[in-house]
């Protein structure tokens, strides 16, 4: 499950701790007010009957957003149902392996179940149909449990502490929500929907960005078996990725000097509430930054890349996704998606496989989805008049007398003039500049400007007239460009939940048809991951990375990071050393120097058969 | 320049010290060998004479290879010339800001300089005319260095230490070449050509690969200009990666316990040697592994993600590459390339600029170019027959009986029966998977597998009838699938200097039309970078970061990673804490405790215009 539905109002929100406040609580809320619903419901009560459930075995279940439909309906809510094995009394214990083919349908506001949806549970061979199951649903299935004491296997014990240590504490520093480091200045925010912002992005006093959030993401599931096609959530406009933050704890999401941050959020009654430790920052070390030795003197200068991390994580029922802004010292912004947690499965008859998923599980199948990003730039390079221009690198044909060895090649830059879309190309190298076309780098004669290539990930493969696409129409391309628009800030719509359509949208922004040629414009960058998930994604799977870049583009007359200091970590050693005082207590066996006998053009340890 | 030319053999190579051998001391024989014949020459002497070098300055050659070019000639190596301020007597000086528009040939057997070829210097206006510039021809040129004595701003002194602390030492046991790591088992090679490979690598006792390496690269150059067409390097095939690998130092290009690894590699003559430390082994940390949280009990389990990263640098001449090999804990392999160095630049007048390129420093222009690189991936899944396989995911027409509400998309698998090319399809999600058709897996019933997505990249834009595009046919395609042959390691062919055309190539072995299906098979991948210089690339670029994933696919029964334990860092300190530590001994203005006042829909700290 990637969303649930929004704050249900009501007396226990006012009673709870502030403290507490947001530790997934309206989850928790809305997870009882369900569950309650169901248990005082008999279209519930029989359809559960209807199920041999085994012996200890509990339902439980996530509520959902009710995703799009063609009929008008209430505001409903949706509950995707397992069943809990009980029986160990350990409250951890995972009940997503055990999915029930049924989904009961709330009214959100009489909070009365109004229908029980049947959902399929065949395979290949069966079609739309539904009903193929026996009444022993889950006798087929197995256990797939991730906290450590339930595990069937005992944890690794070969895996040695790794520390990140800053003697010197952090080298940013923190006033309030104004944030210093490494010539970067920025304020950073904190909203329900959207989770950590970035606010006037300034390099070496320079302004850089005006405002940098995720703006939306949508999750269709592509299995076409009624009702899996209401199966689509927004995980920011439905949900509210700033209500699902985790609360952060020390030595658990990150290494070394970490400064968390509270958010000040609004309860449905107006109230304040703090929710503690919602974003984190941190610095941490990306390997090399740049290096170049002198192949006459032998003199090596390299530096590290250090960069500053500000990170929150978000929890939607079983998903979870891990959202970093990160900066350089080169001048880079690099936006980072890591998608983890427990992949959405339904019921599959034993024996069976589907083309709709992959049994990951025995009798759960995880269904084939996308996640689909949509981040907001809104730049503001050395001012807030900017161009939007694509560069693209094109082959020329071979000419006696422009290019006679048909070695060379153009590259042909557009100016986009008028509020649009367009697609990444990887095939044309399509680079997408921001720039100031008033302010021309002294070096190079062009404008200042800020680049990315936008990543030609699939788009929305649902049916363009299908309410999936109708309501996500950000998902249909890559790139978007719009004249800034005040309160214009949601990629699909301001209102997601149970929408028709994306209404007041980047779609519509786009239809406007302005001026955004040297305007205040904003970018915004769909990505996106299609995802067949792989039985290795069970039970909770390794997380899936994505990430995109912004960089200087002759903005600076030189590499900003040339004046990093290159100095020897005095901190490394030797693992020859270090295996060797680990000997001297009696731990590990001290490994040979080594010698890799390399001679000849291959090497191999054992003959090719 | 990214490459130089095949060892010249002769009296000095036996008289090297065994331990200097490979300090890229191939690289300074070339140079004095080159720098004497230009000495030597009327023709050079003559020619240089020609300019008014600033007093002071000292001409300072790199030899590269020739290139390929439609005439036969004998072997040449051209020398691309460059003067060095030799005023501050600092040898590391660099001289790469001041090109000189000349690049002499040398008869590498005869060492006599044959030619002096004449560069263009003229701008967008000039075509390929050459001869517009004035006798002074570096006057308008200016300094760029990037050793820290000689920059001209201060270094930065707010860069903390970041230290990486393993108090038990590395997670890793190396005996000899083997090197077993969290149920990793592998051997470390290294050969001249290659650099690095690993070889038999398993997880928990079972095969993944048989061998994994980087195959070959090459660089073209995209400026159309006579002689510059026979600017393309291949760095694996001319250079070799092993023989140009860098002697690593502890502290400087990884963090943490360091196992480093000499090479024993031999001379021109057969006599073994010994170069030192050329590739490192570590473990690093790369945020977070995977992470559920349980909203109901609120309940997170989280945990690393470790890395064990196999690595080794390239200097060539001018230019930089780092490629690193990393394993994870989740059966995961990333093959990664860093770009860096000092991009290579020719002369360009003053105030003019040109479509070829970026004048990114006064006087030198920065040529656009690409890099592409080609990987060979050894597959043996569970042994050594294995078949590859194309997944698409693909959009599925609106239908009453498979599809009634457009939200289904299928997925389309592909059987690669004969040896073959394609190209990656970002639009369709086009994964290729390398299966075992003899094993099951048995959760979800389908082939064992790794998996990656190839990268859409730009590939080579050089006309498909040019002498460049003949050399690099591995260049013009994604992948490659062949049956494997013995000795058959080079994807650009194994004689690449001076070639006329890509021979015994990854196209020629394609060509064999042979079976691959159930079969030992090889599959080659080729992505690359199109890198038209900014300025933020001078004087050394910040590192360009490529990676490719190899990850498995219903090769295991559940993520390999889910018994990595979540135990939570005590090293990791809050900031608040270490600047008040920090504060006491009176260096860092303490950080107040920040809330985010993030009470509305959005948050700005300024209000727009």
């Amino acid at each position: 499950m990637e969303s649930w539905v929004d704050v249900v109002s009501g007396k226990e929100v006012k009673t709870r701790q502030v403290d507490k406040m947001h530790q997934s609580a309206l989850t928790i809320h809305e997870f009882q007010a369900f569950t309650e619903a169901c248990l005082a419901s008999p279209l519930y009560k029989k359809a559960v009957a209807e199920f041999n459930l085994p012996e200890g075995f509990v339902v439980t279940i996530d509520p959902w957003p009710y995703g799009g439909d063609a009929e008008i309906v209430p505001r409903y809510t949706q509950g995707l149902c397992f069943a809990k094995d009980a029986r160990s009394g350990n409250e951890d214990s995972n009940h997503y392996p055990y999915p029930l083919p049924i989904i009961p349908v709330l009214d959100t506001f009489s909070k009365e179940i109004v229908r029980i949806d049947r959902l399929a549970t065949g395979g290949r061979e069966d079609g739309l149909a539904y009903g193929t199951h026996k009444k022993n649903v889950l006798d087929h299935c197995s256990p797939g449990e991730y906290v450590p004491e339930l595990l069937s296997q005992l944890l690794r014990t070969d895996v040695k502490p790794l520390n990140v240590i800053q003697p010197e504490g952090p080298s940013f520093q923190v006033d309030g929500n104004l944030i210093e480091w490494q010539k970067w200045r920025f304020r950073v925010g904190f909203n329900p929907r959207e989770g950590a912002t970035l606010h006037d992005v300034r390099y070496d006093g320079r302004s850089v960005l005006y405002r940098l959030s995720l703006s939306e993401m949508t999750v269709p599931y592509g299995d076409p078996r009624p009702p899996f096609h209401r199966k689509q959530a927004f995980d920011f406009g439905d949900a509210g990725a700033g209500r699902a933050a985790n609360n952060l704890a020390l030595g658990c999401d990150c290494l070394g000097v970490i400064k968390y941050f509270d958010a000040v959020l609004q309860e449905p009654d107006g109230t304040a509430s703090v929710s503690k430790n919602v974003v984190c920052l941190h610095e941490q070390d990306n390997g090399i930054g740049w290096k170049h030795t002198n192949f006459r003197t032998q003199r090596a200068v390299v530096t590290r890349l250090r960069e500053l991390v500000v990170q929150f994580i978000i929890t939607l029922a079983n998903y979870e996704y891990i959202f970093a802004y990160k900066l350089d010292q080169a001048g880079g912004i690099s936006i980072e998606t890591r998608a983890t947690g427990i992949v959405s499965v339904v019921n599959i008859d034993p024996g069976k496989t589907s083309p709709w998923g992959n049994v990951v599980s025995s009798g759960a199948l995880a269904q084939n989805h996308q996640h689909l990003f949509c981040i907001r730039i809104d730049p503001a390079i050395d001012g807030q008049n900017n161009t939007v221009v694509t560069e693209e690198s094109l082959p020329m044909p071979i000419s006696k007398k422009f290019n006679p060895y048909g070695s060379g090649y153009e590259v042909k830059q557009t100016v986009i003039k008028n509020s649009q879309f367009f697609d990444a190309s990887p095939q044309t190298n399509l680079t997408v500049k921001m720039t100031n076309p008033s302010k021309m780098n002294p070096v190079s004669g062009r404008s200042v400007s800020y680049k990315f290539i936008p990543t030609p990930s699939q788009l929305i493969l649902a049916d363009p007239e299908s309410i999936m696409t109708k309501r996500a129409q950000f998902a249909q391309h890559h790139v978007w460009v719009t004249k800034y628009k005040d309160g214009e800030f949601w990629a699909g719509g301001e209102f997601t939940n149970q929408s028709k359509k994306e209404v007041d949208g980047v779609a519509d922004a786009v239809a406007r048809n302005e001026n955004v040629e040297n305007d205040d414009v904003v970018v915004w960058n769909t990505f996106g991951l299609t995802h067949n998930p792989r039985v290795e994604d069970w039970p909770v799977m390794p997380v899936e990375i994505h990430q995109i870049h912004l960089r200087p583009a002759d903005f600076f007359t030189a590499n900003p990071a040339i004046d990093v200091p290159g100095f020897k970590n005095n901190a490394s050693v030797l693992a020859d050393e270090a295996l060797k005082s680990c000997c001297e207590s009696g731990d590990v066996q001290q490994a040979p120097a080594s010698h890799l006998q390399g001679t000849g053009p291959d090497f191999d340890p054992k003959s090719k058969l």
